[in-house]
């Protein structure tokens, strides 16, 4: 055994240490938004192998691969789970200096114990052994995520989606509570190319026909009564960024029905569309009580004969630079100008944005409550020591770091969890690292306590979870 | 006392602590750009409360203090000041990693003596403390610049100012030296609500109707010999971007008599009054021998509602991204060409432009003078420990760090000056880190030099200072 | 001697001491993007003076001696090559923490073994020392080249350049390959004022009249061909962003025979003209097996007083923002789906689209082979420890930096070679850091084949060098 994750992993300090140690270590997880498979938890499923868990959707491992040359055969075809776990851990030692190297190891030796280095040579070995732990009662879906202390965690479904899972979860008597997040993407893409089926499904599982603006409008409430009377708090929308355009009802009516018709839409159309449903759709967030999100920034299916090949969410997405800070402003100025701007988590993909995304969430807190607006967690592409190290400390300098909810997985995988493990030993090594320096006094109870907050207790309050 | 601010404080490497306390750390203080009241320091006025000088008009502690929930009773509110000031004590625990933590605390040490903690609990005790010392004469306004051996510092009035507290200060035989920079705003934000009442108020104080562009600009220039017979020999522009349009005299005249008849304007047109109007003034800083600052890329008063309720200067201010790096060579080239660019300093706010500007301040440089063209110093958001560091080491990379003019406060307040002290620390802790790393010579009379000269001597040489 | 640069220089842990000296130091030298003139190398040129091969054509330097205020005569007047020596050496020392410091003392040392640190009175002295090493056969520019072991460079010419220069030194025996890179800006910079000049001179060196767009491309095939018989397979394009445009063959076609009249374009017309034979001109690169490098980002000639002085590539360009990252994806998207990709690289020169570029070009990879698509090495104003260390750190997170081709010197001087070692040293004390951190195991023999890859290897086989 190389022994290469060490109990004080990325813990730089005896402070660090401390904080990690004391404070932080021992705390339940809120997975606030991923996207686990509701169906998998509903049915606490027992899973073949690590293959399916690890590799079966992981378009992060995916891309390396693919970087390093390996046959699309060993990542999405048709080779088996066995031989494509081969592959992975062949592609290990030269994935250094990548999350996925610690990410990998890391879950390896939470979850079986594992603690050498993986590589083509033990590929094999390490195979079998987690083969002997996944028959275990306790390496099913729910068991698994017990094990690392979930207490809360939040997918993300579309209005198509029924919720059937998550109530199967909540009458069972498990004790890990599982919501789901509202995210009405497909309704507002409208120049995606599969629009008029999204259409049709919504009429299909809906009341209304949608011939008009306010048929789609009434059918996306009646599906957020659906989700709201299911426990549903919060919502989420993936854009590239937030629109905002002066536009009347009536022409957005029109273009609507352009689209209807089947005919292509002006980029200009595009934005006034979604700009208006947008607006639409986070004043009825904020009369229901609901959180919203937005992940913002995201440059996705770059690659057209892959998508054909593939479909989304398979690799061949990056980071975008789309922000148009005017827009985001207005938008949100516009809903707090009629008090109903609700919670809101805005989170960046280009990097280049974050001391922007820093300082415009401090324009809308008012004192009605603690950190209204959040600047979401590193995310993605940014979820990694640097980018984690940057948000910390970009929001520490421009806004107020103690008020932040922290980490989330965003994940599709069981095994991801102990990305807040990360998560936390990056933030105690920064506090202890100011320590250290002498920017902050040595008073690890108060520190030890904040580092606790953003870790665990902000997101409780902020979420409201029992 | 937990003497958390030590006499090292930020000097991590004996060769810092070389560097600062032996070059750098008894240096006296140009402050090149702020914004004290003037008439204060006219009157020398005395204090009545630690919150008048520190939470009076400090809208970075405000939005801190929203952003922790705080009432606006007890920010911008009816709540006395010995209450404000308990509930801004109260949220000083929670503010650590911003640099509010660090200044706050580095300013009652330095003023008042008090080098414990701040919170809550200890609040009416430091409030008591520093009455104590506001009824002494050395804590009047002028006091306090002495103590922190302020020797020069510049504010900004607008033409519509009138300069007499500049001129009472003057005929004193006080030691410090105050003088203004021109900052004509108004007066090209022409598509600004209030544009007619400016317009109007500068008829009421100059010579001229102002019926024509003309006229606005004799009146411009009217204001501009006012300030210059008065000492004046730096302006300021507080802009988006930098605008540069080629466009005809006559145009811009179209343009200004529809703003003068109420007309709303396109915002090319906005582009086109502001670039013709900014080269105009450029020209005549050039021929007055003036020094001009930009500062570019705040989104201001983005939140309406509390814009209509408090005005600006609020904290409802944000980083925008709005540099149009076309139009800001072109500007500076346009005015180069006709050999009239005069002395210029540049602020951006976005740190993803750092690079950009660090760059750009080179196209200019002739062999006339050292460091013509000056990338101005981290400012609001980014006057932190990061935003200063990344500064200097991006302008040390890209530019030539040793013409650096440094450090200035920007502030309102007159317990702001220990951010010089801050800064400087900052920097000698570089160039300490790199002695240590061997990244330069162990030659502390030279680098001790160089960190003088940033701190002060290329400041006091650059705006002749006598 | 001061002895500033030491053996372990930049190496600030016993790791990357290890890694540097074990696995790296020694290893040859791949430079396969700079702007060496090729006549000297044909004629192996003995240099008459240091100024000659040190200050003759870098414009870095002049930028630096300009900000500090050097009058022109001893940039790039008429003063002697002593005398402008002695104006650089006073600069140096004025030039810490720029990389202008660590380059000028490293070459000095490696070339000269002058270990001392220059400046106004050792100028003398250490032009003297440098003469006398100038007279030796082992200091001619194959000489200077051999000393650092290269063996492979790659210079960059036009389509109207020959390459008698390169045939001269195949043709000889020399050791050193020396290829060319096509770089055809010229006939894309269809809007520049000189552009009717260069169709002109295609015209005299090329077998067609260039009438019309077909010509235009026969005539740049031609070229191609030409390189490509004598051992081309790289090119190159300096553009400040990658355009996008749909637009038809006809209209490109009257596009160009607007400007073959003489008549001004739109910014539209140019960016589809560009599209156009870009597209074009990428498709033939992958048809001839070429590799493509896109340098893109530079603002050029913003003085245009000292442009009409002293002409292009004098110290007068910078940073820009220009990347539009819909239209680069699109490009190679378009390419991808012709399956006429060819391999790739990217080199941006503003640091805020790091993070943007390292994704991108994950998205373009297959299992074909391992970093198809390369995000270039920190190139010009980032070519420092700062922007070496960021670009490695941020290929790192989110790239497979095992796949990394390393760095080049994009150099105009025969001294520039340390490049290497620099960057080298840099990545060693990166790898060392994070395994002093336990952030990656304390293998030396995988790190170090890693880093020996990054510096040479890579590079060996992804140019296919034998």
């Amino acid at each position: 055994m190389s022994g290469f994750i060490t109990e004080d992993f990325l813990l730089e300090s005896n402070h660090a240490k401390r904080l990690y140690h004391d404070y932080v270590k021992d705390l339940p997880i809120i997975d606030y938004h991923n996207h686990l498979p509701p169906d998998q938890m509903a049915q606490n499923k027992q899973f073949e192998n690590i293959s399916q868990l690890w590799l079966a959707d992981d378009h992060y491992k995916w891309r390396a691969m693919r970087t390093l040359g390996v046959d699309e055969k060993y990542i999405t075809g048709n080779a088996s789970d066995n031989h494509k776990f081969k592959e992975y851990a062949a592609c290990l030692p030269y994935l250094i200096r990548n999350p996925l190297y610690h990410w990998s190891h890391l879950e390896l030796l939470r979850y079986f114990g594992f603690n050498d280095l993986v590589n083509k040579e033990n590929a094999d070995q390490v195979y079998d052994l987690t083969q002997e732990f996944l028959r275990k009662p306790e390496y099913s879906a729910i068991g698994l995520l017990s094990q690392m202390k979930v207490e809360y965690l939040c997918t993300t479904e579309s209005p198509l989606d029924d919720l059937k899972h998550h109530m199967t979860l909540k009458n069972s008597n498990q004790v890990i509570q599982m919501d789901t997040a509202f995210r009405p993407d497909l309704f507002l893409l409208i120049s995606h190319p599969n629009y008029l089926d999204s259409i049709k499904k919504l009429e299909e599982i809906g009341p209304f026909e949608i011939k008009t603006l306010q048929n789609l409008k009434d059918s996306l409430l009646d599906r957020m009564n659906y989700f709201h009377q299911n426990g549903c708090r919060l919502c989420d929308h993936g854009l590239e960024a937030i629109p905002f355009e002066r536009v009347s009802e009536k022409l957005v009516e029109e273009i609507f029905k352009k689209r209807l018709k089947g005919m292509q839409l002006t980029r200009l159309e595009v934005r006034q569309f979604q700009s208006h449903l947008l607006l639409f759709l986070s004043q009825h967030y904020h009369r229901l009580g609901w959180i919203q999100q937005f992940h913002i920034g995201a440059y996705r299916n770059a690659n057209t004969k892959m998508f054909r090949q593939l479909g989304p969410d398979t690799g061949w997405d990056s980071i975008g630079s789309f922000i148009n800070i005017r827009s985001l402003m207005s938008f949100m100025d516009q809903l707090d100008q009629q008090n109903s701007l609700t919670k809101t988590i805005i989170y960046n993909l280009n990097p280049s944005d974050n001391a922007m995304i820093a300082s415009i969430i401090g324009n809308f807190n008012h004192s009605s409550m603690r950190g209204k607006v959040q600047w979401g967690a590193s995310w993605w592409y940014l979820d990694q020591i640097d980018g984690i190290t940057q948000h910390f400390n970009t929001l520490s300098n421009i806004g107020v770091i103690s008020t932040f909810i922290g980490m989330l997985t965003d994940s599709r995988s069981f095994l991801s969890f102990p990305r807040h493990e990360y998560f936390r030993r990056i933030i105690c090594n920064a506090f202890g690292e100011d320590i250290s320096k002498g920017r902050l006094p040595k008073d690890y109870q108060w520190i030890g306590k904040i580092a606790a907050d953003i870790s665990y207790y902000n997101a409780k309050h902020y979420f409201d979870i029992q």
